[in-house]
């Protein structure tokens, strides 16, 4: 890596209404950011191959694709579509040279209140895709949501429930399947801290930092930027680091109020925001 | 009870809108609502001891009075302020003859992050109260609340937590403390089914009955009918029955679009969407 980039990955949701990918590669190099997190669909934009090149010729590494998962389906043909796509998504993230594929697991599928039904379907999908995920030399990456997206985002929600997922489908914990801990999704959990004593360094993939608003007004797109709210960031980053988390943070925003600002001014106030937390760990693998 | 009404309880925020106090009482007996859980402003308003002849004059009982709990404070003068004003709930909930004061028990205070802090002081606050609450011969009803309102509403969240918080401060499970299961709070929980084995028929104080849209468009005021999201709540009242469960269901519902229409429109529906919950119930202890 650059050594004068700072140890913080970006992901490209944050500046997603004001830059494409190409645009977004270019002004996260010249401000220094340390690497990169972009969506499958931007990806697709360019080609897979092509995206590769962009992000190699900029000397930005990807950590995470973002994203794979949407397993659970109303019927088997359905299902196995969202398997085909998944597999489509390993290769997408082979190609950037993504450490991993962020796993977003799916809701409930249309019409149905079957919720058992539905995290059954994400547990299958895991396990079919895993040996893929492992050939290709991607990890897999399942991201427990906030629970105010169980019906229609993710219906795994608790990071102990992501880690029993891991845990029954690979009880090595060599960490080809993790998980990712999101502040703005786990933040409230009473039972977060023994979850995050439970996780191996191994499949602790990534750290994403944001921040819970007092008074949020929209379920979707009012996350905060560090320190605006009321998430206790070092709290999390010690215990993080306490897991034997080595990498780079990352910041994802999903917010009206920022994707309405100068994106550069964006970055440098992601750069300047996360200080407190950067300093907090110890990053020993930073791509 | 009067034989002609109907095994249900209205909480009177489904109707705020459209009906004061006294209007609610009229249209809630009118129409053959079997009880009724009332608000502390409304209580307030015109009076306890009045509230209370108006009630007892309908013959429409109170379940639960809505509510205490706001425990966390900044300091403790104002700490000291919440367990008067919850002592003075009790007086209002005993003076209309509720059966258990509903606690929802507070988020952050303004500009803390310390989450283990404010659910110490909701853990200190209760264990005051409660013998208080004890000798008027009221109930606490902790009602653990969606984790979309941990920051500002309650930072007690899950089932467990509550139920962990009744053991500790009432090991005899006599039920002067207990729980208050909000569907529309807990049908995401991936635990919920063992927390609704772990709780005794004692502690189950209230089972509030509404659903969760699929795509839901407000973070307060956008819950749904029943019938009209995607809770299992067939499945919900089994379980709640199995528990014990003995009293009436209470329909709770906070909706912009309900609230836009003729309130006995939203009655009589409350009626009709709930009876699928009612006939699987076993309602032993109606008031």
């Amino acid at each position: 890596m650059n050594q004068a980039r700072v140890d913080l990955c970006l992901n490209t949701a944050t500046t997603r209404r004001q830059w494409d990918l190409a645009q977004a590669v270019d002004g996260y190099s010249r401000l220094g950011v340390g690497a990169i997190s972009p969506w499958r669909h931007e990806i697709q934009a360019y080609g897979p191959a092509k995206a590769g090149r962009l992000l190699r010729d900029a000397g930005l590494p990807a950590l995470g694709l973002c994203r794979g998962g949407g397993f659970p389906a109303q019927d088997g043909e359905a299902f196995r579509r969202h398997i085909d796509d998944n597999r489509l998504a390993i290769e997408e993230a082979h190609a950037i040279g993504a450490k991993s594929l962020v796993l977003v697991c799916g809701g409930l599928p249309e019409g149905s209140s079957d919720l058992p039904s539905a995290r059954q379907q994400v547990i299958d999908a895991i396990a079919e895709i895993l040996p893929d995920a492992k050939q290709a030399g991607v990890k897999l990456s399942i991201e427990p949501l906030h629970p105010m997206y169980t019906a229609d985002r993710s219906c795994i929600s608790l990071l102990s429930q992501a880690l029993d997922i891991c845990e029954r489908l690979e009880p090595s914990k060599e960490g080809w399947l993790g998980v990712v801990v999101d502040a703005y999704h786990v933040w409230w959990d009473p039972n977060l801290e023994d979850s995050l004593e439970r996780v191996t360094s191994q499949q602790l993939h990534g750290f994403h930092i944001n921040d819970w608003l007092y008074t949020t007004q929209d379920l979707l797109e009012d996350r905060g930027m560090m320190g605006d709210g009321i998430i206790d960031l070092p709290w999390l980053a010690d215990r993080v680091k306490a897991s034997g988390f080595g990498g780079l943070p990352e910041v994802e925003i999903f917010s009206r109020y920022w994707w309405g600002q100068d994106p550069e001014y964006v970055v440098q106030t992601c750069l300047k925001r996360s200080v407190f937390v950067r300093e907090r760990l110890s990053i020993t693998d930073p791509v």
